[in-house]
Formats: structure tokens, sequence, C-alpha cells
């Protein structure tokens, strides 16, 4: 095959690659916004809190009254106690002003009443008259600590002790998710906080998985002699959707480049970029460059990226729409995923890519690792910790072989410019998902 | 709060989340697999592959003719070469045998045809009388190979040579995928490749996330004063999906302990378990023990953790279904979710859950930590690396702030036993999703 493949370095394909236009936007609902891509960077309309609040369960207090009643403790119970003169029920607010000498009680959260600067916590409380009782918050609620009662605080206090300030968590107009990030779950706790409930992302990629070659049959057909059953659509469609794509099923075309092409333009139509996995029989992956380049401009841009496994990859675009040829080898085909469509597929989707090889974790190689040194590489590895380092073990297997990939506990890059590796040389591995 | 939590340690709450079962179990087609749980192991029905294979685009040949052609090449044009007398078209097999001094045309995956034992590769053959002729496959299977064309290897063969034996990826009886494993992309290539396209998964948890507390609302109303609006139900309802499970939207309940009773016991029924996320305010905290006590045994089994931040979390069942009462603090909501819920969701969608904190990474921390070292505590960090290594830094703020949520990378966690860490000592960290 070598004599039509025009290898290029695996850093000119990922130029090539990063051409591509995010997809478009539209609106969900914040239930559904995790895991999909912002589109808009959002900034905080206000501050958050918006009032102070308490950041304890206890009373609302002045400060100085604290400091106050347990300066002349001495003197006497009645003098070196607050009275409580109501408590905040949930979701409101205290009408009145705290008064020198008065307390409210307060759960954490609650807005804290004009007049009063600091919280004394639950803990730091007693009853006056009855050393016994609890003063706590939940007895508070249960009405237990009736209005009229009287506190003796246990420890000083400074103003803004246990008082959360207006905009201490998030100030307005500060930044709070850029554009192109991909929503985690705790991302949502600002959306829901700042009432963002019709959220603006990016499309998912409608991303069409086609299997190619005359000897591929469906899983749930029994292969004739010469026939193998059709796997790399399944892990490249579920690939797809974990890389925030939907995949649509492209079905099974065989090595016909008329078939092909119909097959192959019906699915652009539909779609916003197809995948082509090869038959590993030569016909396809000649037959997907063919037929990228009769559907329309630009046509090829790559045919044949310098990495092994992997090698025989074919990009093209039919207008802003990406077409892969990917190789037909289990592992060939995983690799090329990994490290070119990936990637690709999040640019299409409008997140932003930080490298070639984002998250990935460092381990060390348990043996030493030859190749050219223009060539980047690609190894499946089993990851072990051992003395409190993760180790990665390559493991053997043919590109074809299926057992590797799942022992596998993900792929460790060796990118151009290395060319030897010692065992326990720093390897960057990403898990498979 | 204190004199009514009876803390656990963390390692005794692990214990007793562990008791769970799966739920049950399904078929779900192939396209559906990736993610979902794997309820019974698999072995290989069958060798894979069936048959010998070609690993080239080449030649099926006999070895020994391709080092007779070569040593005797001195001699002669004719006498060195091997004719050529078919090619096997994709999805076939070669229906003759290959005799002493012939070759037929096979692409890589093809079925070996009798007689064969080794395969001529593309690049080492070269067509006899027309030397800058191309004895490519791809030439080949657009038919310029004729039959009766003579090819001249350059490389001496030996049998076995580029063949893929039976059975050499994965021999029949052999263990696949284990139940409990939680399916990848890539493990789908062994389940289509053995026809399993009907696969028996675990059902996915169907868990309700409920919100509680007087003081909450939803986020598309405008919060009155000491109203906050309802972010933790999304992030949990997110983290829920993340875990493998499905969340049903519980609503808002105030704080009214018949209330509360009823709408648990109306989403219990209709779900796996209930997860409620408590108001900052007292009242849900101590409502969630009461409500879970009342529903029916065995109740309450926790109620209080020796962890940081977290503490205040509620764990019981009604029967065999599990109800979490969670902090509500954004940031404790989202520590006890990841160290005791997620693992928790697992286990009940039949998950193997390898240790507390599984796929952490390892980091560096920037700053001194110092905790007692009984309790386990949970930092919010962000990772940095820095000369080859990561660092995680752990991130100030209050376990109320959302701003420190959305710029952390993910959590460290110092386990119990651990008291003081200096710079640089490792943590085990895991990134939000």
């Amino acid at each position: 095959m070598s004599d039509w493949l025009k290898l290029i370095p695996a850093a000119e394909a990922r130029r090539i690659l990063s051409e591509v236009e995010p997809i478009g936007m539209e609106h969900v609902p914040l239930r559904q916004a995790a895991g999909r891509v912002l589109a808009v960077s959002l900034t905080a309309p206000h501050d958050l809190p918006l009032t102070r609040l308490s950041a304890m369960d206890g009373y609302a207090v002045r400060a100085r009254d604290v400091q106050a009643a347990m300066s002349i403790s001495a003197a006497g119970p009645a003098e070196a106690s607050l009275r409580v003169v109501g408590a905040i029920a949930a979701g409101t607010t205290f009408a009145g002003t705290v008064n020198p000498g008065e307390a409210v009680g307060i759960a954490t959260g609650g807005v804290l009443p004009d007049g009063a600067d600091a919280v004394l916590m639950v803990e730091l409380a007693s009853l006056v008259g009855d050393p016994g009782a609890s003063a706590s918050a939940g007895a508070m609620v249960d009405g237990y600590v009736q209005p009229g009662s009287r506190l003796r605080p246990t420890r000083l206090l400074v103003a803004g002790d246990n008082v959360v300030r207006p905009g201490e968590d998030i100030t307005a107009g500060a930044r709070l998710l850029p554009a192109g990030r991909r929503l985690r779950a705790v991302d949502l706790a600002a959306l829901a906080s700042f009432g963002v409930v019709d959220v603006p992302v990016y499309r998912r990629p409608l991303i069409a998985v086609l299997a190619t070659g005359s000897e591929i049959c469906p899983p749930d057909q029994a292969p004739r002699p010469g026939q193998v059953r059709d796997s790399n659509q399944y892990v490249l469609a579920a690939a797809v959707g974990s890389a925030g794509g939907i995949a649509v099923a492209g079905g099974i075309v065989g090595d016909d480049a008329g078939l092909l092409q119909a097959a192959v333009a019906r699915l652009l139509a539909a779609s916003d970029g197809v995948i082509l996995s090869g038959g590993s029989s030569v016909g396809p992956k000649d037959l997907t460059a063919r037929v990228l380049d009769a559907l329309g401009p630009p046509g090829v841009l790559f045919h044949g990226i310098d990495i092994r496994p992997g090698k025989p990859t074919v990009f093209g675009r039919v207008g802003p729409k990406p077409l892969i040829g990917m190789p037909g080898f289990p592992s060939s085909s995983t690799v090329v995923f990994e490290a070119f469509v990936r990637p690709l597929l999040a640019r299409l989707g409008g997140e932003t890519v930080p490298g070639p090889w984002p998250a990935a974790i460092s381990a060390r190689l348990t043996r030493a690792y030859q190749k050219p040194a223009s060539r980047e590489d690609y190894l499946r590895v089993r990851l072990d910790e051992r003395d409190g380092e993760l180790w990665a073990d390559a493991l053997p297997g043919g590109s074809f072989a299926i057992s590797t990939l799942i022992v596998a506990d993900g792929l460790a890059r060796i990118p151009a410019g290395q060319d030897r590796l010692e065992p326990g040389a720093p390897v960057a591995v990403r898990r498979f998902i």
C-alpha cells in the first residue's frame, strides 16, 4: 500500500483537522445541559449572594453586644446575656431590626437582619436559667427557644464573623464559564444560581458511521467463510457518543465505488460528517479517497499519517463537512479515533481543545520502546499502581487483535521527536471510556 | 448541629453503603451497550479468527517455494518466480489449492487458501518481465496482475509469516468480559465479533432527586428576599446520569414533615432510590432522618460521617431502596456524591467498584494541609502540570462557594490516617465530569 500513501506528520494532520468549524448552536433546558458545550461565555448578572447571609446555624447578633456580655459576665447572669426576640423561618426575612442586646435565631443561609453584624454559632450559646437545655437551632426551629429567652455567649465575636458578604462568592460581572467549555455537573450550579435555565450550547455533531468492505457482515449474522462480523461500526458509534456526537447508523457497503458514493452522499446530506470504517481489504481504502474526491471540493486533504498504528487514514471535506476513512484493524481504528477523530468531533461540537492528548495521565513504561523519531506511536497499555507510582505495560498483539483492546486500560502516546524510551520513561496515557 | 450527629468513620460509612444489591438486569441492543454494566461474564464461544487469515496485502504462497525461487535466482528469471493463479475477492474464499510454484492474490483479512502457508507482502514481490510495473494489491484488485503473471519474491519467508492462526486473537472458552464491567466503546468489538447483539446488562438505577427546604425556589424564578435558587438538584441529577443512573426530577418540598414524607414515599415507589438535597436550613436535615425512619425498616443506618466537608449526611434504606440525605452546601453535596453516592449508584447498577477512590490520578499538593488523623477530607483542587509533574492546588472558599467548584478541576482525597501533608505530598485526585 505504500505506493499510494503520502504520509504526513501527525502534527500536520492535526493542523488540517483543526480547520473545521463548530456546526451551530441551540438552546437546551438546564436539566439537559451537562456534557454539552457552552456556546456563549457567561458572566455573573448580579452578586452572589445578593444579600448578607448567615454561614452557620445560630443567632444574628451585634458583635459588640457579645463582647460586652462577655466582659461583664462576672457582674451577673442577666447583664451577661442577649434576649432572643424572634427567629427567621426558612425562606423569609426578619421584619424588624436587631437592637442592642437582642438576638434573632437564624439558620445557615438565612438573610442577616438589619442591625446584626455577626452570627453567634448555636454551639457557642447557652440558655440562661436552664443550663441543661439545648439552644440548638433544631430546638429553635421547633419553637423551644421562645422569644424572650436569654442566651449567654461562650466565645467572643467580631463583626462579620459567620456572615457571608454580598458578592463574596461571585461578584456581578465576574466571568463564570467560557464558551467552548464542556459543562460538568458542578458547572450547572452556576447556571442554576443565576437562573440560566435555557442554556446556549453548540449542537451535537450528527456523525454517520459506515462500514465498508465486501467481506463485512452484520454481527447478528453467522459469517460465511471469508466474511467477518462488523465490529468497528459499533465501537466507532459508541466512541462518537462519548465524544459528544450523535452516531447515525450508516450500514455496510461493499467494495463498489458507485454504491459507496451513493451511500456517502446520502449520509453526508443528512449529517454533519461521515466516518467510513475501512474493511481490512485494500479496495475500500482506495475507494474512500476516490469517493471523497468525487463528492465535491475540497476533497481529500491528506491520505496517510506518519503514525503507528493507523497509518492508512484518509481525511477530507465536502464543503464544511468532514469525511474520515478509518483503517480497518480494530486497534488502528481506535487509535485514529482517540488521537484524531475525538478532537475533530470536539471542535465540530464547539469545544475548546487544549492540546493533542488532553487530560492524559502520566505513567512510566515498564519496558523499553523504540521507534523512528519522526513517527508518532500509540501503545495499548495496562496500568498498574506499584509503590504509589503508575506503570504502563505495553501489550503485545497485532493491530487486528481484539483481545488486546479489551484488556487494555488505554493508550499511551509516544510523540514524534522521541525515538528510544528506556524502562521507567514517562508516557502520557488516556484511559478508554 | 453536633448534638444530633453521631459521626462514623468514612470507612464504616462505605461498608454500610456497600450492602446494597444490584437492582436487576435487562437486555439491550449492541448499539446501546456502551456505558452499561455487563450482567453476565462472557466467554468466547469459538476461536477468533475461525480460520487462517492473511495479516497483509499480498500473495498466499508456500514458503518453501519462495525459498526455492530465491536460492536459484541466479539460474534465470523464469525459475525464480511464482505463477499467479488467481486472487481472492473480499468476502469469498479461494476454491482450489495453492500448488507448488503458485501464488494467489490475497488482501489483509482474507482466508488463506489450502496449500499456502505464508503470505508474501505485496511490497516484497515484483512482476517478472515488467520491472517498472506495480505488483501492488490495489493494482491486483483492479485486475492488473492477471492470472498467469509471474512474481519474483525479494525477501525470504518461513511458514506462518504474515498469517494469523485460528484462535490467535481469542481461543474458544477464553474469558472475554467479566460481569460487573462497565462497557467501554472498545469492549463492543468483542461483543460484535462473537455476535452478542442482545447484551445482558444491569438496569440503570432510577434515582429521584428532591430538593428540600422552605427557602428553595426553582431556578426559573426570581428569588424573593430569604429565598435561594435550587442548584443542587440540577448538579445531583447530572451527576446521577454520569454515574450510570437515570435521574427523576423530584421537585422542591418545604420544611414540612408530612409533605416531605408523602413526597418521598411517592418517589420511592416509582424509583430505585431517593436523594434528598438538604436545604441549607436546619429543618430539612433533621426531617430527612425522621421521614426515613417513618417510611419503614431498616430506616436510618447512619447520620453523620467523619469527613469534611459533608459531615451531616444521612443514609438509610426503606427495604432494599437507599435514601440519602445530602448536605445543602454545594461543595459538601458534591463531595458526598463523589465519595459515597457515586460508588453506591455503581453498586446498585451492578458495577464492580474497585476501591474508595477509583481511577484517581496522583498529584502533588502545592501547600501543606493539616487535619485530624481520624477524619477524611476532600479538597477542591486545580491541577497544573509543571516540569512534567501534576500539582494540585487546593482552592480556598467556604463550602457554600459555587465560584470554587466551577474553577476546580476535581477533588483530592485525604484519607483517614493522614494528619499532616507537607508541600509536595502526593494526593489522589479525581477530575469532575
